[in-house]
């Protein structure tokens, strides 16, 4: 039965939830194919995810290769291919709780940098599982900063052969997934050394462990870097070579070659080898980043109806702590995060997919700018979602800290997506780079990419804004989003020219700026955002209360930026203090209205029980009930040897009853 | 030997460490003192933490038990007592790993709340451990809201018992420490019925574990409450009541009686009490709350000279970390949060060591302020220090995100402050509650407490800053956070008079300007942070180099807060756009300036390597070395089955070596 707290809430939605969950797929035919995913794999007992609180590491990780293993048969049984439309719902419907991730990274490398030959022979191989391949580039003294990396592998013309090493243990492979334990063979990122000479990084096929008997290959010494924040599941591992011999055909040879007399050759144009990088850090948002935000939205606004504390007004019932605003205020901007960044990840899939077209006819015009956008919306939406779950998870009081509520695994793991793929600051810098780049091209008449031309034309105006209502017309706020993006890359570009020309050095000049690089950067994306989710919500269908809905939570979402960032609207008087206080009024007023349908508006992302695995957050709202049944199965409450051992000599029985 | 580019680092330092330490510990005396006991204490084997990273719940809890018991044995052959000058450091030296902290909560509320006869009955045996005492306020569905408990406890004249009952599973106790496995007894907190009125809260001594073989009591069902975010080696627990009869005896009545005949007596002012129950959230932020980001700091800025990534200049060796700006503006902030907030911490413990002499002279007048200063600084404090953590956690990476690297067991445990001892906004609204009453006096002319003096100077003035090195000047910064402050509660409290002049209820209104209003009490605090850190700073001795250095810092924590939050400064003008420049153009020089320092300033803090328990924060910065070792001991370095089970029928085994 549901708590008749959270079920009064689905009986005043002002829309229809069936309906903006086709739209967050992408059409209702993509719902019943996504639900079928859902049912037959949360149907299998092998892909439970119960009593996971409470595994240790080992525990954790035995089973993501238990599912793994387990998952090629149900695909079979079922008839999902890799090419097949269930296939991008897998992930999900796992929760991401499986091994063997890092061998699909092992095959697309191949696949991208790897001759036909060695196509021909390795993904085979990979296909059916005859080894379990891992990606192994990170070091322990180098992550981002690739040309740092300190592995060598020098070529042998006497017996065509590359020699691995690891010359210092800063140069130890460090935190490749699957290697730790699981992995026979990876992509090894060294330096290249002929004759004497370095050529700089290459790609190297190295098998780890004996396909006999899972032992340790001859030179190799690889095992698990032990625990993390999060991704027990995972065996992130290290790699330590010590003249580790591998024949010349182990180099992937697409772009270049090492030739049996040691010449090096260059072939092709790595060009699009770069893209689609790129594009990997876009790939991984809606997994690894959304996902995770729209269900700690579901549990913490679900719990908060359910939840009641203390008294609005004397003499009523205890309230529900949704209806208390500094609730309202910490939940429902993010559940318009959600939304925005939904949107937004649409509209750089279309983006990169065009791209993709544009490069494959060998046209590479957009390279720059996708470079730019993947790398700050990479960081500033993995940046806003994991502030998000941390929200979440607070509003939740002390139930949210326990595990069982589901949000401290959702934050510790959504937490690791600010710094792989790419640290975000260092990304930000990336996006920085181009804009000032383009704002400098721009204001010599030049001309720049699409996403940019708004830099072109600084306008020196004033916010048009007469009332409160003003700041619910997207054209209003858009345009405050767009001038504070322009202000904050051109005083940053002209601080830039300035220090060059009193005489600091370029690169000294660039350090000194890179704090307010970072802030334009995520104006940048932040306008972008705002633009993109008021021209989506305009091209919605205006039946069944979708468009409505929506337009609130877009007027929600750019307020809220405005609110907690008044400082870059007020700077140069583009906003006034009485406008700022319209936005608050505005701002405030939307989230009473937006508090209405807030329920409605989690259940339309759709997530079962068994995927939140929440004890806070499931369908019914029987939070009390669940939070008991589930703590009683915690290993904590079994006998230990604590008593037996330190609390009965301790107590000395001196006592029966006092 | 120490890494280079940490040693290099320490050569250069601008003031004396070991003062700097000095006068953290308040003497070089109490420097002595707090070594020797950590040295006692680091020395025995027993109350090591080595491979604590690695231990499972039930490990960490008997762990616990085990250091909380020989804890007095230790005490005894060290001649230490709880009256003693080493007492106080105990806790910080054991990193707090221990257990029957909820035994002093027991013992403290039974003296509190206790009549001379309880006292009597029950201090000494628990100051001899003849039982394990804990404290059960908390339930399932309620925790902040008091009077909202659900626990019952009804009177029985017949046999002069209370019969405590969980009438439902929301009344279920939940949380409190030590319960789950360890108690033997506990503070219950009921609502008190007589002859079927009720009477309010209170609280209960109820045994709940047989003392000779601690199996559960008639009528008692309890247990741990299983996994949460940390507190690992707490046993957390739950109680549910069934008819369970204790004599009357066992309500604490120092303050109310039930009479034999059930006659309900009020005795005494339970002021002194509630004043008690204040500092509790003082007390715990030296240990729990600025420890905790001091470690963070401590590791996050060794690391951050030990590693390099990339090039600052072409052609150079790869830049230390730390000369990175962005890195500079992440960490540097945090470690002037630090000193900030023990400035702070000190003038918090002094303001109420005097109020605790005049409520003892039954002068109840300082109380408000007290409550009002200890709820803010609660909330403000833990959630700066926990953000600042997070911060530290993430300027180090992926290495960061490791457990070895400690930082996520400082941030997971500090993450807790935010929610324990009163939800943060709540203590928010109750400062805010109090600013509104002061403002609304301060108006009408009448007196208003010490702190808030400020509020009756509405002051309509611009900032008089002319350049950047006016924004070094205490006054001119102090001024404009008091003038933020003032304006913010001001204009709250106009906002709250209008709505309720308009016809608003006053309940509804108050919950109308609730965001402004915990912005309001933000503020408050925040001046009075600045201001007393630098009013510090003037009174510190000149010599070696440490009024100097804490100047800078002063200047950084007082200009971090602008930068952060310039909106606020710029709203009605109070600062110019111009003027918000020079803050910018002081902050970021103050960033390279304190970057020389930085080592040295965490340095003072002077944890050992074994408080740090930190791969990346050890005093030698032999990072890479460590984390490799530590990794080996992890036990997902141990076989796994899963390769017998899942990974050979996998493979195959068809090939030998590709």
């Amino acid at each position: 039965s549901v708590n008749p707290d959270l079920a009064s809430e689905r009986q005043t939605s002002s829309f229809s939830v069936e309906r903006l969950t086709a739209l967050l797929d992408g059409g209702a035919e993509q719902t019943q194919i996504r639900r079928a995913v859902v049912e037959a794999i949360e149907s299998d007992p092998v892909f439970s995810r119960e009593n996971q609180y409470f595994q240790t590491q080992n525990e954790r990780y035995e089973a993501a290769v238990r599912k793994a293993v387990h998952l090629q048969k149900k695909m079979h049984e079922m008839g999902w291919t890799e090419n097949g439309p269930e296939y991008k719902y897998l992930y999900r419907a796992l929760s991401g709780d499986v091994a063997f991730l890092l061998h699909r990274v092992f095959m697309r490398s191949i696949s991208m940098l790897g001759s036909d030959k060695q196509i021909a022979k390795w993904i085979p191989l990979s296909t059916q599982h005859k080894l379990i391949g891992s990606y192994a580039q990170t070091e322990l003294g180098h992550g981002t900063y690739l040309q740092g990396l300190e592995t060598t592998a020098v070529f042998d013309t006497a017996t065509q052969e590359f020699i691995l090493n690891t010359p210092k243990i800063s140069a130890m492979k460090w935190w490749p997934g699957d290697m730790g334990r699981s992995a026979t063979h990876t992509v090894v990122f060294a330096q290249l050394y002929i004759h004497g000479k370095c050529y700089g990084i290459h790609p190297f096929i190295v098998q780890i462990r004996s396909l006999q008997d899972h032992s340790l290959c001859p030179g190799i010494t690889a095992g698990d870097i032990g625990p993390k924040m999060n991704f027990e599941h995972i065996d992130n591992g290290y790699l330590l070579l010590k003249n580790v011999r591998i024949p010349r055909d182990n180099m992937l040879s697409k772009f270049c070659e090492v030739q049996p007399d040691g010449t090096y050759v260059r072939q092709g144009s790595q060009k699009i080898n770069y893209f689609t990088m790129t594009t990997v850090r876009i790939s991984v948002l809606a997994d690894e980043v959304l996902t995770p935000l729209m269900k700690a939205c579901t549990i913490a606004i679900r719990y908060s109806v359910v939840r009641r504390q203390s008294k609005l007004k004397p003499g009523e019932q205890e309230a529900k702590i949704l209806d208390y605003q500094t609730q309202q205020e910490k939940l429902l901007p993010q559940l318009a995060t959600a939304y925005a960044f939904h949107f937004i990840n649409d509209y750089l899939q279309e983006l990169f997919n065009r791209g993709y077209g544009e490069i494959q006819r060998k046209n590479f015009d957009m390279l720059p700018e996708l470079h730019a956008l993947s790398s700050g919306f990479k960081a500033v939406i993995t940046q806003h979602c994991t502030a998000g779950v941390e929200i979440c998870l607070r509003a939740c009081g002390g139930h949210g800290y326990s595990l069982l509520s589901g949000l401290p695994s959702l934050y510790t793991k959504i937490f690791a997506s600010c710094i792989y793929e790419g640290e975000n600051t260092i990304l930000l810098l990336q996006t920085a780079r181009f804009l000032i780049k383009c704002f400098m091209a721009a204001s010599s008449g030049q001309p720049v990419p699409p996403s940019v031309t708004y830099l072109a034309a600084v306008k020196h105006g004033k916010c048009p804004a007469k009332n409160k209502l003003d700041f619910l017309s997207p054209d209003i706020y858009t345009e405050a989003y767009q001038h504070v993006a322009v202000r904050l890359t051109s005083s940053t570009a002209a601080k830039l020219q300035d220090l060059i020309q009193s005489g600091v050095k370029k690169h000294d000049a660039w350090n000194q700026c890179t704090v307010q690089l970072v802030q334009a950067a995520k104006a940048h994306c932040h306008y972008i955002a705002v633009k993109n989710f008021a021209e989506t919500v305009e091209k919605l269908e205006t039946k069944a209360g979708i468009q409505k809905i929506m337009k609130h939570l877009c007027d929600l979402f750019a307020l809220h930026g405005i609110f907690s960032n008044t400082g870059a609207f007020l700077y140069d008087g583009y906003t006034s203090a009485a406008q700022m206080d319209m936005v608050t009024a505005s701002y405030l007023d939307l989230l009473a209205v937006i508090r209405k349908d807030a329920v409605p508006l989690v259940d339309a992302f759709d997530f079962t029980d068994k995927s939140l695995n929440s004890a806070l957050g499931s369908h019914d709202g029987q939070v009390y009930q669940r939070l008991y049944e589930w703590a009683q199965k915690s290993p904590t409450n079994q006998m230990s040897p604590a008593y037996e051992r330190y609390l009965k000599p301790l107590l000395h029985n001196t006592l029966s009853k006092l």
